[in-house]
């Protein structure tokens, strides 16, 4: 991992001589604070990784789109954390916490446009495709979130729905970072579209193993409270598995469960995880979480670079794919 | 006027094939909805003309940049109406008052998303200088917008604090729609320049205009109430030009006014134009309008394209000049 070491590196020292102005405060104050929070920066890393798996001489010049990445990721959690009324982000007060709504849609508004003023700093004759890539993917990303409050308002949420609703809002991102490096090392088209599969595919694995740890992590080493999807009733890939199989008389006890808070009922993480178990629910979870994985790294093997070159691709997957959190 | 007409239909062709897809609807319904509002549509105008100035071939090619401008302007307006709790626009629900405050924030994200969009869809070798224009622009009006909700704060703003704010929240905008046309057909950059000084300066002198005919406008032909500005305690140029001339006794009727509604004081508005009267605020604030409208007719005439050409922007510019609304 000692390359993605020197890649975070690099990445921070951009980030660090990015400007944002004084003035106004509360426009760029909140863009600070919130890219203050830094989280794990995966995002930009894999701008830089895709650019250097075709041609290890451009990650520098791929600095620019990764930052433009990691400011659209950073947007987009100023104005979710607003419409989910979150009040805690990597563990810190939200912006629209910290200071009001206004500042944070605003901030949130300013940090967009500097992620396109980010992907303006990149190669020229590469503006054009990576803004076109760029547009199409923030446009999903609003979809997703779109999609993802609208299944809050919904009983009933199908499988191939909510699949479609992490890729959009979640995982095409990671193959858009992915492909953008890919445009700056001028790789190939095919290659270009088996690195944003790669993404896709292990983003939507990725947010699938999320559900499942949320049940089933090591309450130690899982940095969120086991059980928080059970206790908000958030339909996760667990729930829409199972609300697919349950039978009628197991559909009252779980609409029972759904209708009582923790306070009423003390044991209802306890009740759910039965009629997970009861049905194999985490079995089938995982199947699709190994499906998504097997697909991307089928992707990523396909691409026509020396197997070592993909070598870092490859471990940072099994590293996210198997960790503890 | 006639060639202007040919432009609005023109635009008015292109944005109605422009595609927003069905579904998420709490997505792209308050994009179209907002798109059907419409306006003036001066914005759009402004591109097309600023490369008609310099290419009459290149007209056409222009219309994704004009839909770039429009998209903008549309999304600022859904943003900042959530953030000014404006609940009507153009005379009709605003889109956070029609659906709700998530809604105007997502779909408002979307359409600036879709401004760059169509960015993309620009003659490629234009796009990056079109790119960096925009985002330059884009993010002043977001401080613009930061600067004017600054204000509503403060008990005292000076004039060119004023002037500066204006001149980031909207006249930019104008200076860009114009500049963006010239880019696409070709113009040199002193010509784009000068193009860009004209809108700038005749956008702050329509801001000021629009300040006086708040309160000298004739009610029948001025679409708003007349005062509203006073009502409301405003910081416009004549309240701005008052504060800095006021003496110290006047000073006391002034605070007064400001903190009486007029349920207290049904003379309010009566009073403060006896105010504006007795300091000459209004010759005072005509003569800056006039100043920057001059300004703005000197760098169109420095131009360097056969006199002619110009007659459609100057006569815009008298139209917008000497409105009675």
């Amino acid at each position: 991992m000692f390359q993605e070491l020197v890649h975070a590196k690099a990445f921070q020292n951009y980030l660090e001589k990015a400007h944002f102005p004084q003035a106004p405060q509360y426009l760029y104050d909140p863009i600070r604070y919130i890219l203050s929070l830094s989280g794990k920066r995966i995002r930009p890393l894999l701008v830089l990784m895709g650019a250097e798996l075709f041609d290890k001489s451009v990650v520098e010049q791929a600095l620019p789109a990764s930052a433009a990445i990691e400011f659209f990721h950073n947007f987009s959690l100023i104005h979710d954390d607003i419409m989910d009324v979150a009040p805690l982000r990597r563990g810190k007060p939200t912006v629209h916490q910290k200071w009001n709504d206004n500042v944070a849609i605003l901030s949130g508004d300013a940090l967009l446009i500097k992620a396109y003023q980010e992907l303006a700093k990149c190669p020229t004759e590469k503006i054009p495709s990576l803004l076109h890539l760029f547009n199409v993917t923030s446009l999903q990303v609003c979809e997703g979130q779109q999609y993802d409050m609208d299944f809050e308002m919904r009983t009933q949420v199908s499988e191939p729905e909510y699949i479609d609703m992490i890729r959009l809002k979640t995982s095409v991102l990671l193959g858009c970072a992915l492909q953008m490096g890919a445009i700056i090392a001028g790789a190939d088209e095919r290659s270009q579209t088996l690195l944003y599969d790669f993404g896709v595919n292990l983003g939507i694995a990725f947010q699938l193993q999320d559900d499942i740890l949320d049940v089933y992590g090591n309450p130690k080493s899982f940095g969120k409270q086991v059980g928080g999807d059970i206790l908000s009733n958030k339909k996760t890939i667990l729930f829409i598995k199972l609300q697919e199989l349950i039978s009628l008389t197991d559909q009252e006890e779980l609409d029972c469960l759904l209708r009582q808070s923790v306070d009423v009922e003390p044991k209802k993480v306890e009740k759910m995880m039965n009629l997970y178990a009861k049905y194999d629910i985490q079995t089938l979870a995982i199947y699709q979480k190994e499906k998504f994985t097997t697909i991307a790294y089928e992707k990523l093997t396909e691409i026509q670079v020396e197997a070592g070159q993909k070598e870092a691709l490859f471990s940072l997957a099994n590293a996210l794919m198997h960790r503890v959190r």
